[in-house]
């Protein structure tokens, strides 16, 4: 789970910069993942029954694998795609697949 | 991921209710994540690297993972286990079962 | 990967023993199971596209958590409740958990 | 699991070709996991416990990763480059994030 294990390229920012909408998309399915985390803390506050929490984190765990996948592809299809024609892909393609096998675990 | 799909028993509550400490647990490690979340909308409004957001994902999905690995075991252990011992045991292995089945995908 | 780190109890054999019939159902399961991965050698003989091979991969992984994930259930409905009832259900429970873990890696 | 739906070039054969020695590689791995399959079919037949049979499942699911991991990754680091730097990149790079998203559920 470590950044420098799976970092290897000396990129700060996307290659292809996100447009606004992009950010904005991203944005919001994150606020609505951080709401359903606060709805979390609320069923424990509320003695609610461990199937239903457990339910609910599943839940929650779906719509952050959704929204990785969207950026792993986006990533893949743009940066990645993008630093392949420019001839310097290798790294980024490693790095890509580090990100993935990560992933998969 | 439907609630009605997996629930089978017609309960509200913990079996064996959660102790204080236990409530407290939870909800810090809750609270832990729901932070987490928070820093990846920060690290979308900083134009973050793909890479560094994604790894930053994968840190919230092993969070979740635990915290409800941690719920499971518990609910197995105390109120799976208590149900067996006064005979009505069935449906809450079944309701276990296919939660477990629920968290494999 | 350790079957020392995972299993708990004294046990050889199943704690409810499989019947004929079930070991036939599992026994036609892993020889269809057999018979993919022997497919799988033969793509590669003939040189098929990756993404071929990959799907069929796939296919196989599928399969083995299908028949898993049988045994699974069929283990903690009959041999861990059959302990549990018997009294002495706390290790075949802990070590339940310990399975599931290992399989939601 | 169905080939269509993630299939999306049409390619018989890797881009780049399989060397000998790749293919050989490749074959004693995929010939250990069907030794391991008929290993399975004899802890059953021997009425084995079901939580040894399950971690030897577990081990022959992560031997077909391995070698799964091992496939994407040389095709994404030749198959796929190869096919963005000849400027018909865009399906490959499609197919190997529907092959990706596969793989993680």
């Amino acid at each position: 789970m470590n950044d420098k294990d799976i970092k290897m390229v000396n990129q700060e920012e996307p290659v292809v910069p996100r447009t606004h909408s992009e950010k904005e998309g991203i944005t919001n399915r994150l606020k609505r993942i951080e709401g359903q985390v606060r709805g979390l803390q609320k069923m424990i506050d509320e003695d609610r029954y461990c199937v239903d929490v457990l339910v609910q984190i599943s839940a929650v765990k779906a719509a952050l694998d959704k929204v990785g996948y969207q950026m792993l592809e986006r990533h893949a299809k743009m940066c990645v795609t993008n630093a392949v024609k420019e001839g310097n892909g290798e790294e980024y393609m490693d790095e890509l697949m580090k990100v993935i096998n990560q992933y998969s675990k």
